[in-house]
This record gives structure tokens, sequence and C-alpha cells, in this order.
């Protein structure tokens, strides 16, 4: 068998001893632990944007790993720290809400315990920082074949966060922006089932751009810099400049209003 | 036995080959060593930041993982390389004292060792890049059961950095900021003991921030926005605003005086 | 024998999701995978910089080592992904040539594949994202032995980038900047060995700079603030500023052509 996989995925900044310290943290209760860095770039307490990372990279991990996740603006109030089986994953985090476009790619419900048992804790946990106090240390009991039923009870209510759903009408799609990538493509709420054939309508917040879109396969089927309209590689509806930024180009962000349809 | 791990610590930046290449020179040597990065974002040549970096950091590891440390302003002058045992932590860095603050929470004197041995080091070693041609490839060979008594001779001088202490009156602390965090939490010499009950007297700088201040355990128990001084996660005082970031708030940064104390 | 190593180098951010996709991928099919991070901090679809990189970085790997390089400003094109073995090092990469500088350090040519054995993929295959699909995949399959042999065709033909030439003259080289470090340190395209005796003319750009310059064997032999030019770690002449940034004082980027030179 390998050694287990703990990712960490947090708010911290890569310039952050917080980030090393829960990698001690880690390896003091498992040597063997291999530890996997998702990002330590989400922006600073914001919980809409871990949720969409972590719908955009945990499913493609295998079962088994081990995800922590540390966005906790929250840290030091009462919300819980819970661990949570989702799809096959687990998550160990705090319940703000931020696994919960994750949760709704998979039909099956979650099982979500509140973390009690302070054995599985450091032996002094600070007011401030549980990503290494409690999580970390839950994770690497984990990883050495703790069972998660003794983390603490299971628990039938959690933060979600209401993801803004897109209203499909007959021949136009009201959508928003949830995501912008590094290179600016704009990723929308729009299901990639919602498209029956190439769309020729597009408007982003105020701006109608119809005349300048085309629907494509892929980036390379365009022109440099030809705005885009495709099915984005996670799934969803994404709007592109062929190697360029759609967000510059549009002056969207997340949560901008798109419109998609059919002139006809 | 877990395959051993060596951290890396370095202000390369995360865009830099040079980081690439130490991992390179460390698998070469010890295809099994498991490298864990601590961060590279460390300012250019700051060995005062990295010191405290360290503080906060290392501790929490297990003896046993080998620490990397590149921050070397002096690279090609006659400073020297050590291999610092401390704690029951080792480090491989240059000796520009940035592991003084580390060394100063423990009680037993530290074993150092200048690297002195070339039979441990890259065979071709250039003038200006030690880390990749000495400092790493002396942790893999220590990662492979090499005894650090072969590295080379002990020595009793090394750099050391004064960290500017607290001054502790009756009623007043005089201290000052020794880090700010991404965010913008700002982290004090002030040692915990010797906040008796809560304060309600706090001066930064020449701001007498007194009136918008309150004491807490954890910021979770203040208003966003409230300016707020409690125990860290990392032990000292610090200063912060609840959901919010005390550097923008209050100007100050490393280097900035500060006053706690009690009004009565 | 360890566990197999494979490391990755893209233009995504250290923000993104899709890097932990793709280390998802790797993990999905082979779990005792140990993933290295070089950069992904590449700046985006900058094939010269990463060619640059990776000349830098790949050569100190010890042979074994897989080696994923996602720069693909032409995704979605007809441009082919490649298995590349060079100098005992294995990569897989877009056919855009983003190992030619690589590739020049060996005398040995190299042998090349065409990936184009679907069942070394994805088993669905986006049109946006190969690293995820095809080269994270094919990188885990070869990790858990699977022949290169097996993953397609070799090739005859492949994309190379031109990289401009030094000109070595009788008393001054002309030459360029192949890039800047974080440090803002200046490489360039002037090989060590043309170097007989301490130079004492420099040209950065339109600058002359012969006055201010020194040539020196490492940074520390100058004082702070001194413009020094010396033979870089790497290799290659370097033009540096001891303790400071030679970029910010001379104005020079990528491109940007330098003289070095004998007065006599």
């Amino acid at each position: 068998m390998p050694d287990p996989v703990i990712t960490l995925t947090t708010d911290f900044g890569d310039a952050s001893p917080y980030v090393a310290a829960m990698k001690g943290a880690i390896l003091s209760i498992n040597p063997a632990a291999r530890i996997v860095d998702l990002s330590h770039r989400i922006p600073a307490q914001d919980i809409r944007h871990v949720d969409q990372f972590l719908a955009a990279s945990i499913a493609y991990f295998p079962p088994g790993v081990i995800h922590v996740v540390v966005v906790d603006p929250g840290v030091g109030t009462e919300r819980c720290l819970l661990h949570v089986e989702v799809g096959g994953h687990q998550l160990l985090l705090p319940d703000n809400g931020c696994w919960s476009a994750l949760a709704s790619r998979f039909a099956v419900a979650p099982t979500v315990r509140r973390l009690a048992e302070k054995r599985y804790w450091r032996q002094e946990v600070s007011n401030t920082f549980h990503g290494r106090d409690i999580l970390a240390p839950a994770a690497a009991h984990l990883s050495l074949g703790v069972d998660p039923v003794l983390l603490g009870p299971s628990v039938k209510m959690w933060a979600m966060l209401e993801t803004p759903q897109a209203h499909v009408g007959m021949n136009l799609i009201h959508g928003a922006i949830l995501w912008v990538d590094d290179f600016g493509n704009l990723l929308t709420n729009i299901h990639r089932d919602s498209i029956r054939s190439p769309p020729d309508i597009l408007k982003i917040g105020r701006k109608v751009l119809s005349k300048k879109f085309r629907w494509v396969s892929t980036y390379g089927e365009a022109q440099p810099g030809q705005l885009v309209g495709l099915i984005s590689s996670t799934g969803p509806v994404e709007i592109a400049v062929t190697r360029g930024n759609a967000a510059k180009l549009t002056g969207a962000s997340v949560g901008t209003a798109v419109v998609i349809g059919w002139a006809k």
C-alpha cells in the first residue's frame, strides 16, 4: 500500500509560516504522510472562491486521499469543524459551506461528522489556528488508519452555500460567472447540457457581444484575439479569448450576469 | 521507517528554476528523499524575515526532518555554511543568524558544525549557488544516514541576530512588531506571560488606539472591523482586526513600536 | 526502489485548481507517485520562458524522473503531444519547442514519440485541458512501468525554438539577455568559455556601462550596489548588482542586446 496522501488548501498565502506549521503538525503524527499542496492562494476568507476551487479539483483525486481545507473566517466563533465524506472523497474543513459546489456533483448524500474527540487534536489548541491544531492532526490520525467514526458524532445539519442557478428559457439562458481563472477565462453556471446547438447571442453584464462572439469546441479553432464560447474542461460553459484574456476584454468578474442564446 | 523528509525554505520566488535545481540535486543523491516546500517567498535577502519564519514553523516538525534554508546575501563571501542541531531540529543554512529566534525557544545549547567535507557536496561547486551545490547535497547525504559529524568540524562561534526585547514596566509594556502576516495581523515581541489581565491601553507607533481597542481570546469574539489584541497562535501578543487587516488600519509594519498597558 | 517521481511545470499559476486536478489525475492512476512541483508561475503561454526554465533545472535531476510540462498556447489545435527522452531525461509536453535549450546541452540525439495510444489517457478527454487528460495520465502510466514505446509512434520532426547566438569577435562579444531571474540578475547567451580574461567593456542596450562595471568571480567580491559580471551558476555570463537588482539598474529585459569586451 502506498503511503497515505494528505492535501492542503488554504488562504494563508505562499509566504506564510502557517502552511509550514501545518505540514510539521501532520508529519509529527504520521511521519509517512505524503503532503500535496493544492493551493495556498485562495483569496483571504473567500468561501465562494474555495467552494468553486474544490469543485474543480477534488473530484479528480482517488478515494482514500484526505483533503484538509482551511479558509476559516469564523475561526474562534462557535462554528464547528467537520469531517465530510462525499462522493468517495474525505475532507476536513470548517463548517462554512465551502464544499457545497463539490457536493452538488454527487447524487448520494454525504456523511458528516463534527470533530469533537480531542485525543486526535494537538495537545495545546490555540484559539486562532485550528488548521494546525485540529484539522491537520485529525487528518494525520485518519491517515494512520483511525476510523472517521472516532473523530466525533455524525451531524444532520451543516452550512451550505446557495449557488446562483442559471435560468434556461426557450431561446435564452440567463446565467452568471462563478469563476475567473488565471488566464482570464470566465466559467459560468450554465450547464453543458443546455447547449443544444452553437449559440449566437452573448451578453455579459450590460454589453451585447453577439457580433464579436463565436462558439467553438476548443480555443485553437479561432484566431488569436477572438471572443469564444465553449464547453470548459471542468464542465460548464466558458467564455474565453483565444490566446487572450476574456476578463480584461469584457470587464467581467465573479457574479457578472451572462446571457447566452439563439437568435432564431 | 518512512522515507526521510527534507524541507526547503528560500528567497528564490515560486517562479525560479533555482528551487527546481535544488530539488534535482537532492533527488540525484537520494532518490527516496521526500521534499517538502516550506516557502520560497521569503523577501529577497531578508534575514530577519526568515528568522521569524523559521521560529514560527520549524518547532512544529518532528525530529529527524532536515531543513535546508537558503536566504544568503553573503553567498561568495567568506561566510560559512552550517549544520545546526537545535531543540532536536536539524538545519543546513548560511552563517547569517537566520535561526536566532528559533534557537531562543530552546534552553539547551545548539550543536553547530561548519560544512567543510567536500565529498558531501556537488562535484562542481559554483561561486554563486551554494544552495544547490553544497546545502542540498549535504542534506541529501544526511538523509541517507551520513553522521553529521562527518560534514565538518564543530564550531563555537556563529552569527546571531539581536531581536529587540520588550520592556515590561509596572503598567506599560514597550514592545515592537516583529512580523506582519498575510492577513495583516501584527505579531509583537511581547510575551504572553506578561499579560496578567486584559489590557486597555494600546499605542502603535504614534497612534493612541486605546478607545478603539479590545482584548479578546479569539477574533470571533469581536464584531467585524474591531481592532483587537490577543495571544497569537504562535505565542506572543498579536494585534488584529476581526475579519480585517490590522496592518492597513494602523499603518504599522515590522519594527513599529507598540505600547500595551493598563490604565489603573 | 523508491516510489517514482513526477515533476510538474505549468503556467497555471499557484491559485489554480488546474494544477490540483492534474495531481489528482496522476494519483488516480498511480497512488504511489511522488509529485514534485517545479513551478506553476511560468508566464502565461510563454514558450521561450519555459524553454530557459527547463534548461536551468531539468539537467540537475537524476534519470528516471518524469517531467510533465504544460505551457500550451496551442491546446486544441493540431499540435501534437510528445514524449521526449533527451540526455537521460524524460519529458511529456506539447510540441511547441519548449525543450530546445535543454536539448542543446546534450550531444546525443533525442528520442521523440507522439502520444497516440488512448488507453494511457483519461477516458474522457476535454478539448482544452490536455495536461490533465493526456500528459498527466501518460506520466502516471510511465511511472507504473509502462514502456514509452507503447505511448505512440516515434517521430522525426518536431518544433524547435531558435535561440539567438552570441557573436564572438576579436575584442567584442555581441550577445543578448535570455533570462532575468527574480533577483534581477541578467543571464546572457554568452558562453563562459569565451571569457579568456576579465572583460572591461560592457554595453547593455544603448547604455555604455564600462566605467561602472567590474568582473568578479562571485557577488561578494564587490561592494553592495556594484554592477558586476561573472560566470553564472547555470553556466553562461551573468550581469548582476551585488545585493541589488541589475534589471532595475540597467533597464534591461529578455532580448536586450549585451556587448562584452576588452579595451586592448
